[in-house]
């Protein structure tokens, strides 16, 4: 029944859309949790600036009619002019495919792009790039009628998403921190940035899984068909992560868990252009190249090339976008709802084998075609991106994190912001220069005591234990009475106080340590006894647990920015 | 097909019932870690009590018999009586959707409401209030009569339940610590709570579009239908975000992640009346004014109101409810599938404008009744739950958080609590009163010395640096030789004891600095020497890392709470 | 019409794979952070491996023709040699109910079993453990012959797979410190082991609920008996959430979260066998009692049969599968749309008593033939991987966490591994032997001071707090000049620098605190001197927050490992 594919059409869109979900998820969780807010903005406006454009343009060249020999779609003002009979069911389901496409780079230039120029980059590729290439595919241009096979978007899509990743990660250069180089540049050292949240990353991975259902079935136009396809949407993936797994079993002495989630979206790129053109057997051959592609394309970028792709997008999509294409001709089967014979099975079932070269011929032209047109038309957008607004942030706006820098947002985890505020070892190093780090702190020579600390002034450590909902108005006590600097820690009391039980699944949870805060203020001007007295003020409320204070002794104190030691180091009149 | 349609009806449904998650993404997401297992809490069982109580009698209220001249369907016991006949298609449609309307509440009331209060609301607006204007307008009511237009709830679902937020939150006041007043009540200053998950919220923001096109599709009748309003559900929320972007691009000099979220719900609230009877620029148009009005109610209830709305309810429901109900008579064409000319394409088509004013007084009608109905009946709502139950929890409950103290569960985040028993600022300092902080800490006079510290008693501080593992014991052995309280942190340890090295994707990690805990404890009456060898005793296993002891001199020691210093400070007998 | 259902069917089958990132969520979500990537990991490869054995042989066992009187099928080549012809379809939608049975027991085992074990367990239940039990009920067995009531799997996939999990928890015994045990072994303390993301684990059981609407609707055949199927999936999970919520705040004096979350997969799992067999009152009895039969199994299992299973999977899916199957022989109804009439409504509906309780007779036969063959095979199964490879992790590795141990990720949340590497006090009390801590530090004797701390050498400790990222660098200058050792710890410093302001939501955050790092460093050899100079050469920038250096005297100094004091404790030469 037409009506039934037309609305399982319709879904599938909506699937798709989902995978936007999965991508922002995969994207945040591999990278670090001072850009989780931005990398989020990046995924949700992709896709809306991408809807605008192809809504404005990108749809009429995609899917207009066709001209200049196959290459382009003529646009039309039907969207705008005649709502009642143009066909929206294909441009929801082509504005997600071409949002999918666009939101593969986000990845690859995550952490360092300033949000501007992907917010630029992404309103080019959905106005021209990708609708001219797709038109060539999908919308009755010159590959279409040779019978390119690209059932759902293995180049038209991944490759597509794959090059402007690799293009724009090789342009921008690495993270702060991803490589050490010696003085003449050469990398010798190569870091791990981790991603902060692999669960996150994990449900980003399920979710684009059970999105791909949609993706690569949408275009079903029998049950049988759909089955089909299904299947080796399912096989691929579930194959190449399992080779995956062996594989880095094997090579690393343990299974490694991220890897494992590429090699699972890996082995869906991978059979996407043949989803419906190969059988198990060929889904399975799909997903072992598939699974081991990956693990080698990402270190190929990552120790060889130090291309930094934080999410590994490039191994993904690119590599596997363009296997997948070749694999859908090498592997076609005319047992399958779509297929013609490839070479192999045109050997295997006896029908022609030249017309299963010539099968494998196209994929080979279209890929070529497809990428040189990649190539050149995103170089110049990001070669154009880069002289005119930039593509990068400045170091200190990468190091502070883009969600403050970019978007004012502290953090993405406010609750957690102490934690996340975490030392960035990696960067450190970078920020210091090229310089080995050894050499930077080479100590010429101890300096003498020119002023000596103890100088008749006794300076005091008054270390105070309270409640950390006192925080702000000790601080405020304090800073009337002439307090200047004070260092403040999250410590645990473990006192006599004790809190009242509370139960997990009806199991009762210990609460013998206390959240307290310590904060330590260093006096020589303000008297010890003031200081006290103002704590005892207004900390107290008679009740257990109102803390406690400590003194002690404290030889020198140095102020770093002045050199200033002694009492002079304590007046912060800045 | 008919049955195609009427799966995808059932489809659309389940798609509705994954709003649900959502909605706890977006309301967790966005507010604070310590009340984050309260609203998952409440959005789980808003479901759940709303499923019974319109079971019970909102399905009968609905969808029964047309009665008082449109005003009330009449409740039958078909549902439990003729289970082979009964039409549970529409039952479980309209189920999802009056939960989506119950839920909406949860976030604009979040972290001060009681638990029971907000259970007794949800039933309440199940069993009654929602299913009564629901009849109106679907259930063969007076609205439905007059040809008012909400395809898919603008007005019947999200004024609703924004007005209800609205009432919510405005009634139980704001959040401890959000608005600082002076002494005349004049609030001074705002300050922004922020939520503690932004990728939790996004990923809800992405599981409510996706949902939408369920929501607003599932009740479409043909192909081409379903395919408008999958587009306009589309560009609406796209517009929104991308003119909420540049909006606060331009305003706050950044793009603002959160709201950018709101804006994409916005639209969606904006395009839901409409959906089936506005074209691509009518979509576009909804967008543009949903894109700026979230923005402007958000600021005008958080900054003019001082309403305190954490998730932003009552910007993206009530607001964008009211204008796209409006918007769907304003911008309704015959060119939509369900769409007659509102007085704007009336000119356009040329068709009768007198017949396009009606449409849109309709439309006035229509928000004017349900909105009264919703403001009487939600305001007798929360007034007797105050007056009986009360609607907030006490200011220790609120300050200590909703997840312990109305469901026992000390963390949502367990492993992490230790970062969530975060510094409070705002708390800190609404909780010591509305008199200015300045105030209150303000010293009268530095007392003398009346007990000088060292009175010939020494005070030593022990400081331990071990395991993180080894601290309970640690604890209960100096409990043993009377020690009776400590201060505990989380510190990093960077000796020569080097890890083993772990690989991330590939790339050695460094595991230079590892967690250690560092226990200080004070000591007078108990000898040092006992504490170093308890120490050394329960830490000493002969391995590296075991540990180190530091002793420092103290000078003084004061406790808070009794004013006690020296010696006595330190006999915690309490 | 056909097309229409058989298109469901497999867009059920994607629902049901969605599930798998259900339960990856809700495992994550109720186990700890430190082994996170190794639950998802467990969760993706089941799936994956579970293909891969499905394809290879569990579907010829199931679906092939039935042989040996109804027990198993005949496995033939189709899926590899009749691509074209193979039902695709029926392959698809019981692959991904075979992985789901798998899938259970991760949760049940969670946090101490060998990944590798895990792996070969997934093999077996999906190569022959499931395939040939699904085939008596689904395959066209001796079971589908008699009439056995099982539409979805409560007996099939969960009851199978909560046998499964009970039997592996069971054989595994309990996570380090879940039971205290005195000298006779008895258990003596039952500690909770919370879950380290609640969110997550809620959205687990919304995406559960969700995919379960494909679950048991997958295989309607009609309009009204999928609507059906969505209204008692519907009905029983809300009842038993409502009712588990209430008998938890009766029980407990507040309504337990996790618990509640709990009871919605309860109830989905019982009404899983009879959803197109009983009505809208029989869904409700089955959620009634599921929501109490969770909490029941939950508390039998930890508190008195101490088998220690942390996400409720054998309460959840065990417990309620075999409630859920002998209710649907009870509770089936003629009225229902696949419903016979089990012996109560014989009774109502005034039919045959001697044929309704043959229905519910042969529910019995049924649980216990699954039963016993579940219990026997994984029985073997897993005392087979028991001897061989080893079932459980070394107490080394369950205490540092899966992740690392077992993935070598050093964490999941790796920006937030600070606050992760957390107390474990159970798991330190565990470690100490099964010796009450008491005993095990008592001290024997006070020891002479034999070397005086204070041999004529002076300790000093320098406090350094400066900017975090400036710590690699600090760490590295003084290793230069001859420090070994030194504590980290993130300290907030409050000064007079101020941070720009940033804005959520529009309104300005206040950012007085700023994140430092805290280090010191006691030294004796290296001149204090020399400490300071290097710290303010690499520190120095010339701005504000340079940080500030505190130099404190030390009375003394130990080394636990080596019992060293004074000067030698501080050459650290290992």
């Amino acid at each position: 029944m037409e009506d039934a594919f037309s609305i399982w059409f319709l879904i599938g869109a909506a699937l798709v859309f989902f995978m936007q979900a999965g991508f922002a998820m995969v994207e945040t969780g591999f990278t670090r949790a001072k850009n989780a807010g931005n990398i989020i903005m990046k995924n949700l406006m992709d896709f809306c600036i991408g809807t605008v454009m192809f809504m404005v343009l990108g749809a009429g060249l995609m899917l207009g009619e066709d001209a200049l020999f196959g290459l382009v779609g003529i646009p039309n003002m039907d969207i705008f002019a005649n709502f009642a009979t143009y066909d929206w069911s294909n441009f929801v389901f082509n504005l997600v495919f071409c949002a999918t496409a666009a939101t593969i780079v986000s990845g690859a230039m995550a952490e360092r792009t300033k949000f501007l120029s992907y917010c630029i980059y992404s309103g080019v590729i959905s106005l021209i790039i990708y609708p001219i290439e797709a038109h060539w595919i999908w919308g009755g241009g010159w590959l279409s009628k040779l019978g390119y096979i690209d059932y759902a978007g293995s180049s038209a899509i991944h490759m597509v998403g794959g090059i402007a990743a690799l293009i724009g990660a090789a342009m921008l250069g690495p993270r702060i921190g991803k490589y050490i180089k010696d003085a003449s540049g050469k990398v010798v050292k190569v870091n791990a940035i981790q991603g902060h949240s692999i669960p996150l990353g994990a449900l980003g991975c399920f979710i684009l899984w059970f999105g791909w259902y949609g993706f690569n079935g949408a275009a079903a136009k029998s049950v049988s068909e759909l089955a089909q396809i299904l299947t080796t949407t399912t096989i691929a993936p579930a194959v190449a992560t399992v080779v995956c797994m062996i594989y880095t079993w094997l090579k690393n002495g343990k299974p490694d868990v991220s890897m494992c989630l590429n090699a699972s979206l890996a082995g869906l790129v991978g059979v996407t252009a043949g989803c419906a053109n190969v059988d198990a057997i060929g889904a399975t051959i799909i997903g072992v190249v598939s699974g081991l592609l990956v693990v080698w394309v990402v270190n190929l970028l990552d120790l060889k090339l130090h291309v930094d792709d934080p999410v590994g997008a490039v191994a993904v999509h690119c590599a596997n976008g363009i296997w997948g294409t070749i694999a859908a001709g090498l592997l076609s089967t005319s047992s399958a709802s779509a297929g013609v014979d490839g070479p192999i099975y045109a050997l295997i079932h006896g029908t022609s084998f030249g017309a299963g070269m010539k099968v494998l011929g196209i994929q080979f032209l279209g890929v070529i075609c497809i990428a040189a047109w990649t190539v050149v038309t995103i170089y110049i957008t990001f070669k154009v991106i880069d002289k005119t607004v930039g593509l990068r942030v400045s170091k200190e706006e990468e190091i502070k994190g883009l969600d403050s820098t970019e978007h004012g947002l502290p953090s993405a985890y406010a609750d957690f912001v102490y934690a996340v505020e975490n030392i960035d070892y990696a960067d450190a190093v970078a920020v210091t220069g090229d310089v080995p780090v050894a050499e930077a702190v080479e100590v010429k020579a101890v300096p003498t005591f020119e002023k000596p600390a103890k100088d008749g002034v006794k300076f005091t450590k008054v270390e105070i234990i309270c409640k950390e909902r006192m925080l702000e108005t000790l601080k405020n006590a304090m800073t009337n009475i002439g307090i200047t600097g004070m260092t403040v820690s999250h410590v645990m009391g473990c006192g006599v106080q004790k809190g009242r039980p509370e139960y997990y699944r009806g199991v009762a949870v210990e609460p013998t340590l206390l959240p307290k805060i310590q904060v330590d203020i260093v006096v020589s001007k303000v008297p010890v006894r003031e200081v006290i007295e103002t704590a005892k003020k207004v900390l107290y409320t008679g009740h257990i647990g109102d803390g406690k204070i400590f003194v002690y002794d404290v030889e020198n104190v140095v102020k770093v920015r002045t050199g200033e030691e002694g009492y002079d180091a304590l007046q912060d009149e800045e």
